[in-house]
């Protein structure tokens, strides 16, 4: 249908579902016609679940967690360390750690990582309020989980620098083989870096 | 986030994300976090548009083509011609035949092809109607533009019977080598095709 004749109404939703990341002009039209041919289970639900969270969810301000609470869940379970900081990139990072409950203390969310090209600068993130919690007496562990990329680890670095004098013992995530993963797909580094760092068996 | 710390607000609405076609779990959970990023320039006018689209756009009452009025404004346009009705599967179909320019009569959105293992009968599909506008007196063809699938194919064969009482003329759509296409990566059938329906240059 020509620009003008599937009228604005399709054409507007077309535009946003398109915005949408994983979802391009030719798959935002496929998702619009299926929600118009799915009105009372899909697209009526969708736009509602779509104004509710955006109203009830909000970032937490202390770890930056997205939640209907603040304090989010959890910044406020009482059963989490409070010893121990976890800091990551994004919200998406948070939730794939607490998917695999690789970690029971706090988190904290930078907002992304420092990165000269796209002009990301220490005052863009959330670095002030990460070292004003480290400096919090029962904090004895800042664990850096930042992604295993170049701009990743300068942030690490740049951190690290920044945190020592709250005297708390900073770590980041190791390096070696995924679980399940082929050595012959395995990058140089990785391979490195899993050398250097074995274990006995 | 563990599902039940995730809050049921952000559940729900990855839940439904990931039925749009094109989204699996992990890109839903992308984009909920990619809209709750951009709440005022996307997420509500997402949800505004889809509840927007949800109540004004209907399916056509003559053709199934979905539009905010009815009849649609490729049924209300005086300059098409009334000659000529295409019959498509799907209205997604119908709006790539519209962008193409490739007809200037009216349309016949079937809403899908019979299908044994689908178990998708005639009465399920829009021909009763495509019948009775068939016998119009003004209507003089009738094009089966349907997938060149087995289904579509076993459809137009049926349709073709059905319209034999109504006197109209009966096309298809031309099978060849699609503009760009490269001989080498084409199947047999449409090569054969291509050969038999061969025209002077």
């Amino acid at each position: 249908m020509s620009r003008a004749s599937a009228g604005p109404e399709i054409e507007r939703l077309i535009a946003l579902l398109a915005k949408l990341p994983g979802l391009g002009p030719r798959s935002a039209r496929r998702a619009a016609l299926h929600l118009l041919g799915k009105r009372d289970v899909l697209m009526h639900p969708l736009a509602e679940a779509l104004s509710d969270a955006a109203h009830k969810i909000n970032p937490c301000s202390t770890c930056g967690n997205l939640d209907v609470t603040d304090p989010c869940t959890v910044c406020a379970a009482p059963a989490r360390l409070e010893t121990s900081i976890c800091v990551v990139e994004t919200v998406g990072d948070l939730w794939a750690l607490e998917r695999a409950r690789a970690f029971k203390g706090r988190y904290h969310v930078l907002g992304g990582v420092l990165s000269a090209l796209d002009g990301i600068r220490p005052e863009d993130l959330s670095i002030a309020k990460l070292i004003e919690r480290a400096n919090h007496p029962e904090v004895t562990e800042i664990v850096l989980a930042l992604n295993a990329t170049v701009d990743g680890q300068t942030t690490a670095h740049f951190l690290a620098d920044k945190l020592e004098p709250a005297g708390v013992s900073v770590t980041s995530l190791a390096r070696g083989v995924p679980v399940g993963g082929e050595l012959d797909y395995l990058d140089d580094g990785t391979l490195t870096a899993a050398f250097k760092s074995r274990s006995t068996v």
